[in-house]
């Protein structure tokens, strides 16, 4: 059949054109069939059935998602923390106090418990040495050499391929459905600008994160700049994700996707809107094909959120059972293994 | 002919379809033939050529947009200062004491020269009395209805029919071919959402401007709410404004368009990135259907941004000289005259 042929880009296409009810369902690939795609694909052709009360114009359709964790995977640290350790490493040379200090000196050791126990301070500290002192510019190249070039610690993959393929699947599928897609994440904002686009499709002016304060300067010799400065100036996480999701987006979503308690503010402010919502947690339930956690795990930690997804009737997507493959990097592996 | 005939809303499908040069020039029609009009028609078709060395790919074309006095008018006050007054009147009778307390005293005997004198501690305190102590939505809804309602107190017309018909006709030229228009206002980000998207075209998600403070709350009866606090967050002026496109919009924008020294650094930033650039002031001089205005005044001063456009070929628009005709209401009020 020609229309199982459909690639994502030509989805996007078969919208413009398209008035009608939801399109490129096939798109969804990767998932199972069961109540979580059953889900996602009702709420999506009640949004856009013109002739229902559901209908929603698509300037309106607004699709958030957190990132560590629900876009990408975000074990045994959140990515950016890695980075930094890494970038910690590369800068040693030129701080020999760092072998005295902590948390340098434990992250030199490749300790990352020093940097945990030490708290708000110490990840201060290191944001401070990694993330500042820079020009946006400089801060992008860093970023785009290191992703070009790291590998994580334990699956030995580039980081930009430990991303969810069932989850790129779902973003082409909503844009071919006309909605806006954007990442709110406690993440760096100028982090993630820097793949955003390229592995997920999704632009810098639609990706939402924490920020540090930032400097205009105008230098005699390279003219204007903008120095990033020591100091973090919001976080979105928790509370911060519908505050931050007003002042960049302006409107309430239709649609959230997280995967921990830092989400569960996004998820509530998303569905406590009128007429048709979504929210839906991502639950890690794969040690074989990728981490399980949730209640005892400090990075992803997920409880309060998982008792509120049964009574308020948001959807929990069970890794292994939901997902027929969990990586775009796996995609790649088959298609050249044959 | 009928390619005369083409309407903004038609343009922007012509767009879609071509990936060739430049579209749509024909919907400049309220533009006068000279340099400033032929400098955007340059522009643009520099960057949409897939051919020359200058071309940049639809997704990266961004244009950013000063609000008050580049969109609409800003004289004898900013609107965003006329609403705060307006409302000041209104909660009056729940304020008894502001009869005897400046600047509420003065605002109140329609005397605005308390509240510039006052500076910005008087302007903090009208802004916490009039701007918060409310939820985001109930906000939109008193700015919504004072639009309903509200004239302006020399011309008599409604604000959002006191925009500049070339400046409409520019942002839909420009989305015609393939630029994202944002707005970067030192006005509050809140306000300028409720009437951006159906007087300019541009969404919620586009408008980038100054904001306050917010809660998150979640109330027994009202479910989850997001309150505006009393304190001044972020001011998008000056060199707050690269600041503002960075954190937003996260790429340096293409073309820029301002008129006073609040948009200095803004049209600074971006001519001062690679490749075409287009940077633009619009220079009020026309006492006789707006207002003439420039190193002078205190609202809109135009000063050190003028001499800047001389030696950094930045475009001046003359409004007298350039524009056929001024306002959006104009052009409704001579349609509905025939």
């Amino acid at each position: 059949m020609e229309w199982m042929k459909i690639s994502g880009t030509a989805c996007a296409f078969v919208w413009m054109l398209a008035a009608g009810p939801a399109v490129c369902a096939e798109a969804m690939f990767s998932w199972n069939e069961g109540p979580a795609k059953e889900s996602i694909l009702n709420f999506v052709q009640d949004v856009t059935d013109g002739a229902g009360d559901r209908y929603v114009p698509p300037g309106r359709r607004i699709a958030v998602f957190d990132n560590d964790g629900t876009l990408w995977a975000e074990q045994p640290v959140y990515f950016q923390a890695l980075f930094a350790i890494d970038r910690v490493k590369a800068l040693a040379p030129q701080h020999p106090e760092w072998q005295g200090q902590e948390p340098f000196a434990a992250l030199l050791r490749g300790d990352l418990s020093a940097l945990l126990a030490g708290g708000e301070r110490s990840v201060a500290e290191v944001l401070a040495a990694t993330h500042a002192g820079m020009t946006t510019e400089e801060f992008e190249k860093i970023v785009s050499d290191w992703l070009g070039s790291a590998k994580h610690p334990q699956t030995g993959k580039p980081y930009n391929r430990m991303v969810y393929q069932p989850m790129l699947e779902l973003l082409e599928y909503l844009r071919a459905n006309g909605f806006k897609t954007f990442i709110v994440s406690g993440g760096g904002v100028e982090f993630m600008r820097v793949f955003a686009e390229q592995t997920y499709g999704i632009p810098p002016e639609q990706v939402v994160g924490s920020y540090g304060r930032q400097k205009y300067e105008v230098s005699d010799e390279a003219g204007p700049l903008l120095i990033k400065l020591p100091e973090i100036d919001f976080v979105s996480d928790g509370p911060g994700k519908p505050v931050a999701i007003q002042r960049v987006i302006g409107r309430r979503p239709l649609a959230a996707f997280g995967n921990s308690d830092g989400d569960f503010q996004m998820l509530q402010w998303t569905c406590s809107g009128e007429g048709a919502r979504l929210c839906l947690i991502i639950h890690h339930t794969d040690a074989a094909r990728e981490w399980a956690y949730d209640r005892a795990s400090r990075i992803g930690h997920l409880d309060e959120t998982l008792a509120a997804a049964r009574t308020k009737g948001w959807i929990v997507v069970d890794m292994k059972r939901d997902w027929k493959r969990i990586y775009s990097g796996d995609m790649i592996d088959e298609s050249t293994a044959h």
